[in-house]
C-alpha cells in the first residue's frame, strides 16, 4: 500500500491538458503497489489510471513496459491500454516523475483461490507467452540467475539473524542453481510477477492481468514456475497437487510444455523461490524498527524452496508427462 | 494515507449482496482518511465509497455521522450520501468492522486555495449550519475545552521535546481560555475538521464537502474559527487577510454573525489553534521511530496560536464591524 507522491489537482488539471481525454472530475491515491504511486481518475470521458514511477523503476525500461502493454491489448490480452496524449506519447512527467496515464480495468484479485482460478491463470499465461512472441524490445531479467549473487552478498551476513542457518541454505541453493540452472530453453517475453494480487476476475472469469514492471525477456517455463510458486500453495505453505494440476494444464492447452521444460520445472521452481526469498529478505531486513508498513515474510519462501528441493520429477506439480 | 483492513472480494461481494447497487465490478483501497480504511467501488450501477470503521471511530457515533450526511444532503448540501441497504439499514459490517457505504462525489480538494476558495468554503460552511439546524440527534464536541485538558495532561511532560517551554505556553493557554471560553453564543451541528482536503472543487465552484467524523454538536462561530486556522494562513505560518476576509464575507452572506459571535472570534480561533495543536502533538510523540508514515506538524498550531494571541479584535481578521 503506497502512494509517494502527492499530486495537487493543479499541476494534475495541467498535465491532462495535454491529453484527449477529457476534463478532471476526481482522482484518488490507490494503497496499491509498493514500486510507484498510483491515482484512479475520473474525467469527463471515462476512468484511467495515473501512475508516477518512483525511484526504484529505472527510467529507461519505462518504453518496454509500456510498449509491452500496448503490444498485448492490440493482440487482445486484456491489460491496462497506454494512453497517448496529444503529441503522441505515452510517457510523461507530473511532480517531477515519469509519469503515464492506463485505461482503467474492472476486475478484483482473488485473496483466496480455487483450483478453476489456478487454472484460468495458467491459460492467460500462456496467452501472454504467445502474444508477446513478436514484441520487438527486450529487457534482461535483473532478477533471474546473474542477479542473485549481489543479492545474497547483500543480505547473507544478517541472514541467519532471521533464521539459524539460512545464510549455508542460500549460499548452498544459489551454488547448486549455478550448476542446474537449464539452457537453451524457449525464450520470451515473460510476466514475472503473476501473483494473485496482479489476476482481476469478474465472477469465475478472469478478466485481466496488470503491473508488467517486472515484465522481461527470459526463459517461458521460468514464468510458469514462477507462478506454481504464488498460486499452488496453501497459507501453511503445504504445495496443492490439484492447483498445480490446474495451472499447468491450463496454460498447456493454450502452449504445451516441452519435454525439456517440464523437466526443467523443479530447477526452475527452486530458482523462483530463491528469487522471492532473496528480495523479500532484502526488503525485510531493510526496513527500519517499528515501520508502520511491515514487508512480506521472507520465510514464506524458505518453505516452498524446502519443497521444491525435496521434489523428484515434474509429475509431483501436477504435470501428466 | 491509510488503508488499515484489506477486504476479500469474496466478502465484499457477499455483503453487497444485501445491497441494491448491483454487482460489484472493481474495488481499490484508497490512501485518504487516517481514521477509518475507505474503498472505491464500482458496480453495475455506479461508483461509491464504501467506509470501514477503524478503532478511533466510536460506534456508537456512526448513527450521528450518517444520520448527519443524510440530513444534509436531503437538504440540498452537496455531501457523501449513505446508501441504505434492503433492510433500510446504513450500517453493517465487513471483516469484522462497522462499515457503510457512500455515493461518490466527484470533485478534487485543493492544495494552493486562493481567496475565491475561501470565500466558497464560507459560503459553504454558513448553509451547512443552516442545514444542520433542524437535525434531531446530538453529540458533543469530545476535543472542544473540556477536552484540552486530559490531552495536555497526555503530552505535556514530553512537550519540551519537540519545542523549549512549550509546555508552558500549552498550560498557560488552557489557563486563559478556561477563563476566557464565551458561553451561549449559538450551537448547532458543525463539520469541526473542514480543512482543504474535506472540501470539494470542480473548477472554480466548490462542489461538496466530505469527512463528518468530527461533527458534533457545538458552538457555531467556533466551525468559523477553525476554517480560518485551516484556510487563511500561507504555507508559511503568516495570517492572510485577504483570505480571512474572503472567508468570514462568504460566511457572513449566508449567515450574519452576531456582534457577540465577532467579539468572540479571537478567543474562539486560540481554542481552534491550541485544539490541533494538541492532537497533532499527541500523534508526533505517539509514533515510533522511524516510522515511514510521518505525522502533521504541530508546531504549525503552536504559530498560528501565537498570531491569535496578537490579535486586538475581529478586524484583525478582516470582518467589517
Amino acid at each position: 500500500m503506497a502512494v509517494y507522491t502527492d499530486v495537487a489537482s493543479e499541476d494534475l488539471s495541467a498535465f491532462l491538458a495535454g491529453y484527449d481525454i477529457g476534463d478532471l472530475l476526481a482522482y484518488k491515491g490507490i494503497a496499491e503497489g509498493v514500486e510507484n504511486s498510483n491515482f484512479f481518475l475520473h474525467t469527463s470521458r471515462g476512468y484511467f489510471i495515473l501512475t508516477l514511477y518512483e525511484k526504484r523503476v529505472s527510467a529507461e525500461d519505462l518504453p518496454f513496459f509500456l510498449g509491452l502493454m500496448e503490444h498485448l491489448a492490440a493482440r487482445g490480452l486484456n491489460c491496462p491500454q497506454p494512453v497517448k496524449n496529444k503529441k503522441g506519447q505515452m510517457l510523461g512527467k507530473v511532480a517531477g516523475r515519469p509519469a503515464a496515464i492506463v485505461t482503467f480495468l474492472d476486475g478484483m484479485w482473488i485473496r483466496r483461490p480455487h483450483a478453476a482460478h489456478c487454472s484460468a491463470v495458467g491459460e492467460a499465461l500462456a496467452k501472454l507467452h504467445l502474444a508477446g512472441a513478436d514484441f520487438k524490445l527486450r529487457r534482461v531479467n535483473a532478477l533471474s540467475l546473474a542477479g542473485w549473487t549481489p543479492l545474497t552478498d547483500a543480505c547473507a551476513e544478517r541472514a541467519d539473524s532471521v533464521q539459524p542457518s539460512l545464510r549455508q541454505t542460500i549460499e548452498d541453493e544459489l551454488a547448486f542453481l549455478k550448476k542446474r540452472w537449464p539452457r537453451g530453453l524457449p525464450e520470451g517475453v515473460i510476466h514475472a510477477d503473476l501473483f494473485p494480487d496482479n489476476v482481476f476476475f469478474l465472477g469465475s472469469a478472469l478478466s485481466g492481468l496488470i503491473d508488467f514492471y517486472f515484465a522481461c525477456t527470459d526463459t517461458l517455463a521460468y514464468d510458469v514456475a514462477i507462478c506454481l510458486n504464488a498460486w499452488c500453495f496453501e497459507p501453511d505453505h503445504s504445495y496443492n497437487v490439484t492447483k498445480g494440476k490446474a495451472l499447468l494444464s491450463g496454460y498447456m492447452r493454450v502452449r504445451p510444455l516441452s519435454a525439456e521444460e517440464c523437466d526443467a520445472m523443479p530447477v526452475l521452481a527452486r530458482g523462483a523461490a530463491l528469487r522471492f526469498l532473496l528480495t523479500r529478505l532484502v526488503d525485510w531486513l531493510d526496513v527500519p524498527l517499528g515501520a508502520l508498513v511491515k514487508p512480506k515474510d521472507p520465510l514464506e519462501y524458505f518453505r516452498k524452496l524446502r519443497f521444491h528441493q525435496s521434489v523428484e520429477s515434474c509429475r509431483d506439480y501436477g504435470i501428466d508427462a
